[in-house]
């Protein structure tokens, strides 16, 4: 510790929020060089280094071959596949001197697409499974807590390759069973889920989802064990409902109710139904969106979900992935008079408008587009706005009076909702996407034309998964669900040190006798760090060796005059004297019981 | 083998000029991704690991101690040392989704700076020794010879840190021993050399250059020890010469002289001297250069050499640094009208133009800058150009007649030139940089403010040294060095595999017999690659085997119906029978000699 690159912080850094970040630099693990992108320190190198080893050896087990591709590419194979546009601002792009676009990848699928084509023709050269483990870059818009989403990453990107769907299907079952590994090895906790494959493209993918409160994730699960990330949560869709004794829809006058829940009340003042009163549920409310493309155009659309629910952005941007959705704003609002603030209602959007060629549309202007919640099937009756300030529409029957140009799941999920497969009520819960796996199909293989000659001398499109493990952000998240008001408390596999050696005192017979036993454990195959500081007081050796974190503790004082020394667990928050003779066999005993 | 991602090519590729280059590429180690930027295959992982490896361990002994630094970083720390601008289009600089400026490191002396001075203070923490083994960039102009001059490239960058000067060269001293040993267990023959600094700044600097014919360094050694780059080389300089009895300059018609040869064969034939003949060293010649600085702006310059000796473009670029240099095009002369080609003298240069204020100055105009070798003394007396068509003036006697603006290094060393230190005569020869140490001194902890208390609590700047190594330069050497005309030769420590196995033949008893063997190689801790391809020729095996490298081939084949096994020997080029009951022990043997 007197040479040891470190300098322990009392003062949380201003920009953290979550507890890793704020003890990963605090512990002097990690130290901040720019927005979202990090210097790593000696302690923080160690814990990543095992994390890493983890990892790897878990992957080659599963048979997957290691290579390493570059950073920074040219753009032709990310053109090729669409995704130099689809990533939009979020992609690093540069020129190099000679003018040439170039990019700090992402992720890797068109060139580990391209590698196998280079070199492979064959049936017989596949199955092939090939990983990385690789620094990744994305410019995200708001980077924040530290290591959980950096703008440089490390990534463990595999890819596997096959010339059928069986053969997709059992790569996939193989990398799902090492990522099991992997996740248990570490001691984290995780939840599978259904996932959206998002830019990645693809049919099938799952999310690796370690449950915790500072999760950006929402999942859900069932008690017949649906789990899926709220983005994948498909709405049952209700049955459709005979609408031929519905009252012809009429056009009330509802002034003042600009919101869901003063239209309600004036439902139930001025126009009370027979059977109950009427409820959010029994209003359609639009709400007008901006889809931004990758390239930056915008186009006004407008949502349209049952009152009680709220519009959920991030499962609406999954579903129109890789557009990214905002609010409308005023300006947007504004350039169609025809939408009437708090009283929007279908006449002027979708197929409405477009077959009624409804006179507000100024020349060169089309019909806003209308996506409908899965619930607004045909013969539901609805109150919604008709177009005019103060005027709300009752008895507005889908499927008669209104349609709209396709279904979008925007609405959002709430506790109690159904699961789509009929195992239950849903359950939320936030997480932090720790691994993603996606069958990818044939979209790259296509995109960059990727075949290999079947057993019948045929011409086969390959197809190909992709897994991807946040290496980083796996041991920011360690640090997370392992850590208390004092400070980190690792798992011994991946602590940067097994024990935490402390000399206290000024005494030099201390000193030689912690040395001495800092040397034994380490000759017992022990990582030790050894405080060896000369004029540092004890308290201030002990509340380090908190914050640092390693699972033991040993502390070499006053005690060995009756010779003892105090061995202290961090995770178990014990301490207890041993006889200083079998000190160094007792700690390392439990070291590797620990580590087992 | 039947598994491994590797497919070798019978065919150099095209842009291959260096058998490195050719062989990485042919036997499956690396592949091009784009111009300077390889990817890595899984046997050149495997051997670029063993070399990071080594390289740790020596930095590690040597008590450095390992960080982690970004590759993509904020421009300001390079922006208040200089280098932003200075490394021109070198650097490869882009911006961030909200307008701010970055770049990819080429080298990371400010960012090891900023962090010492974020964590330390006092010159209690000193000395301090850091390293990283980490991904650099450099937009080379020229990329080329595969790794040895890449793009993207793998360097390990180590810093110290000290109080005095004298603290520093004791870092400097370890860092080189360390560097010895390095490169001493990879096997590899280097020079040391004294260096120029470049971009890095500072006072004293060496490099390790490995001589080969294909290097792009030139450096010389003397007979008394004496080592330089080139571009480090000084020249000695003559004594002055009185000039009281010399003739009076005078100009002389020498039509059609634009050329030395020329102008010596007219001055014989028309002016004859006589004491002996005119060579082309009483001769001076007068370069018309330009200067680029790294914004890009351009400035005419002119460098008078002794004209038996030519301008050498890298030494005064050298001298020049951070700007480059090339050659004045015929844009640039005619912009300047007083310069008459082949007829340029001091006349309308430097001092003497400034001087006389002379006519031919356009308006703006100033005169052009004069550079003289510095043998170029007071008193020595030259024949060089009149600046009129046809014209010479002879007698001309620096410093009674012409002055140059300064003295520059611009002159081509040649074989026989005297060492600076009067060790004897040079002679030169070609190397490849693969480490280069320097004593940066203050200039980055001036730049950016890095200070701790010295013994008397007043605060000192740092002084600090950088050393490098190109990581994957080396292993490209290692293969440059390491191959003959069948392919590879690696040299056990480095190699991918210490045995390659072949099983030849179609009878399952052979294929039996080198699995077996395989296996107890692996037993014995030797890293083996099995081919156990079914259906491929013995010739196309070895052919592969020979590609590869490893250094011990094992075949298994027609011979063990005798009892025997045959074992080659890539480095030696030999072969030998061995009894298939010794052969895994033998073979091991062996293995464990050539690492010892």
């Amino acid at each position: 510790m007197s040479t040891l690159f470190l300098r322990t912080l009392r003062e949380d850094p201003a920009d953290a929020e979550v507890a890793s970040h704020k003890l990963l630099v605090r512990a002097g693990y990690i130290r901040r060089a720019a927005p979202g992108i990090y210097s790593w320190m000696p302690l923080g190198l160690r814990v990543l280094a095992k994390v890493e080893a983890v990892i790897r050896e878990e992957m080659v087990t599963a048979g997957s071959q290691e290579v390493h591709f570059p950073a920074l590419l040219g753009k032709e194979p990310y053109e090729a596949s669409g995704r130099w546009d689809e990533y939009g601002p979020n992609l690093f792009r540069l020129q190099d001197r000679k003018g040439a676009d170039m990019l700090l990848a992402p992720t890797h699928e068109e060139m580990f697409t391209l590698l196998v084509k280079d070199l492979y023709s064959s049936y017989k050269d596949l199955p092939l499974s090939l990983f990385q483990i690789q620094t990744k870059y994305r410019d995200e818009a708001r980077p924040r807590a530290g290591l959980l989403r950096g703008r440089e990453f490390i990534m463990k990107d595999a890819y596997t390759f096959d010339v059928d769907d069986a053969g997709l299907e059992e790569a996939y079952q193989r990398q799902r069973a090492a990522y099991v590994r992997i996740f248990d090895r570490l001691g984290l906790e995780y939840v599978i889920v259904d996932a959206m494959s998002g830019a990645m493209g693809g049919s099938k993918s799952e999310e690796f989802l370690a449950p915790t409160a500072i999760g950006e994730d929402t999942f859900v699960r069932s008690p017949g064990g649906y789990a899926a990330n709220v983005e994948a949560v498909t709405t049952p869709v209700p049955d459709e409902i005979p609408y031929d004794d519905a009252p012809v829809a009429h056009v009330e006058d509802t002034p003042d109710t600009p919101t869901i829940e003063t239209l309600v009340a004036a439902a139930n003042a001025n126009h009370p139904r027979a059977d109950r009163e009427w409820t959010a549920a029994d209003t359609l409310k639009n709400v007008v969106m901006v889809a931004v493309d990758p390239s930056g155009a915008r186009a006004v659309f407008v949502v349209g979900v049952p009152g009680d629910r709220e519009v959920d952005l991030m499962r609406l941007e999954a579903a129109l992935a890789p557009a990214t959705v905002e609010p409308a704003t005023d300006d947007d609002l504004r350039s169609r008079p025809e939408l009437v603030k708090g009283y929007i209602g279908p006449g002027v959007l979708g197929p409405q408008a477009r077959d009624e060629g409804v006179e507000y549309l100024s020349e060169g202007d089309t019909a806003i587009p209308y996506l409908l919640d899965p619930r607004v099937v045909s013969g539901t009756r609805w109150i919604t706005g008709a177009n005019e300030h103060g005027k709300h529409v009752f008895d507005l029957v889908a499927g008669r009076d209104f349609a709209g140009d396709g279904v979008i799941e925007a609405a959002a999920v709430r506790a109690g909702d159904p699961a789509p497969d009929g195992s239950g009520p849903l359950e939320l819960a936030r997480g932090v996407e720790i691994g993603h796996i996606f069958q990818l199909g044939r979209k790259y293989a296509e995109a960059l034309d990727l075949k290999v000659l079947d057993v019948n001398g045929k011409q086969q499109v390959v197809t190909m998964g992709s897994y991807g493990i946040g290496v980083t952000r796996v041991m920011a998240l360690l640090a997370e669900l392992n850590n208390d008001e004092l400070g980190l408390r690792w798992p011994a596999h991946v602590a940067p040190y097994h024990v935490h050696v402390v000399a206290t005192g000024k005494d030099q017979d201390v000193f030689d006798a912690a040395e001495s036993l800092a040397a034994g454990l380490e000759e017992s195959g022990v990582e030790v760090l050894y405080d060896d500081r000369p004029k540092v007081s004890p308290g201030v050796k002990f509340k380090d060796a908190e914050l640092l974190g390693a699972p033991f503790t040993l502390v070499a004082g006053r005690g060995l005059a009756g010779g003892e020394v105090e061995l202290k667990d961090r995770r178990a928050g014990t301490s207890e004297a041993l006889p200083v003779a079998d000190a160094v066999a007792e700690v390392a005993r439990r070291v590797r019981s620990a580590l087992a």
